[in-house]
């Protein structure tokens, strides 16, 4: 069973606002709601339809997970968890850096991506989409578990930033003539507009991913530009 | 202005069975539409809010195109063309086969990174989402005029393709370590459940991208894969 006051709280958490005030987020689905378990998560709230093996949760009816859920089809099983807060804003090593991206599910896939690639750490700029809105968590699928977003002035924090900073733009190298540094920022841009003029001016290698068609597409997706970049830099 | 024959007919188009029946299928977006017009196709309606350089077209109110259009947030300009049904099923070349690719977005984005990388044709299986579907349409950004999606049995055209076929699993050999030859046929499987059993049989090269971190996800999104692999195929 769900108390009125846990069902409003839970509802009122696909809001930033509301997950701000509380301290809170929300993480749908087995896989999912393990991933952060396994990493020393503990839940504030964890309700189930069914029961899951070794997950001790309360059980609520088929109608009442249908209520608090974000998703189309829920899960059995929903948690609430309190960010991480601990961990401070690393200095080097490799880093992403994102600036104003906007849509959760670039930024879901991203966290995937850099979780793939064993980067733990991505700095986004205040206005990037919060990495605690629903549609992202569930694009992670348990990665955001693994792998912290940092919200800052990106551009302040650039200026700290020890080592290379790479940032994607249409006019930039080669990456496949490019050589990372194991310190590196690699900054991707935002959907519509890419990087803005005050943080391209504060990037020390300017890469692109080469095109081989005449007639194709101005730009690609920035989660595939990102994929094909960690790849390259991590091959 | 629109007549109601008109709209209830475009409307009708955001499901499969009416695209079928009447061989239409709606683009939105200046220059999304701009690119089928670009590549020759002749749209058969085409709508607009306001008055677009070049580009001849019915004007409608803003309300009319409410009515109309599949987006929350609908662009001046709205069009209907008829599928490209002239070109013929490639036997060698550069291609993309995929085996039951469920997600829209999944498939637009696919279809413009083969735009970028310059492969024209995609193979899908008949269980593969329509590309025509809106939301293919809508993430396809204009490479949909470009990139011809053929529906077919995939294992039986599998069997008539002259060259090598790689398809990409999590047990396969490196992409780093492989070498493509200039006739591929690249399969890429379902978000769910990856590359269906028998198609698995019938493909020569197994690949993976391999994974950098001990605890990461256990797959990466079938795009984003799309992209790693065809970057390192046409580098």
């Amino acid at each position: 069973m769900i108390t009125n006051i846990e069902q409003k709280l839970i509802q009122g958490l696909g809001l930033k606002k509301n997950r701000k005030a509380h301290q809170l987020f929300v993480v749908e689905g087995i896989k999912n709601v393990s991933a952060y378990l396994d990493e020393g998560y503990v839940p504030t709230h964890l309700f189930s339809t069914e029961n899951i093996d070794k997950i001790d949760s309360i059980h609520i009816s088929i109608k009442e997970m249908n209520r608090i859920s974000q998703l189309k089809n829920p899960s059995p099983l929903l948690a609430t968890f309190s960010p991480d807060i601990h961990s401070n804003l690393p200095d080097k090593g490799r880093l992403i850096g994102l600036d104003q991206v906007r849509d959760p599910g670039n930024l879901g896939t991203i966290i995937r991506l850099c979780d793939w690639y064993g980067i733990n750490h991505i700095i986004c700029s205040n206005d990037t989409v919060d990495c605690y809105n629903p549609k992202v968590v569930q694009a992670a699928m348990g990665s955001l578990a693994r792998v912290r977003c940092h919200y800052t002035e990106l551009n302040d924090y650039i200026k700290t930033y020890d080592a290379q900073v790479y940032g994607t733009l249409l006019e930039g190298n080669s990456i496949y003539e490019t050589k990372f540094s194991s310190d590196t920022l690699l900054i991707f841009g935002s959907e519509a507009h890419g990087i803005s003029p005050e943080i391209t001016n504060l990037i020390q290698h300017r890469i692109t991913i080469p095109k081989k068609s005449e007639n194709g597409p101005e730009s690609l997706n920035v989660s595939i530009a990102a994929g094909i970049i960690l790849s390259e830099m991590c091959r």
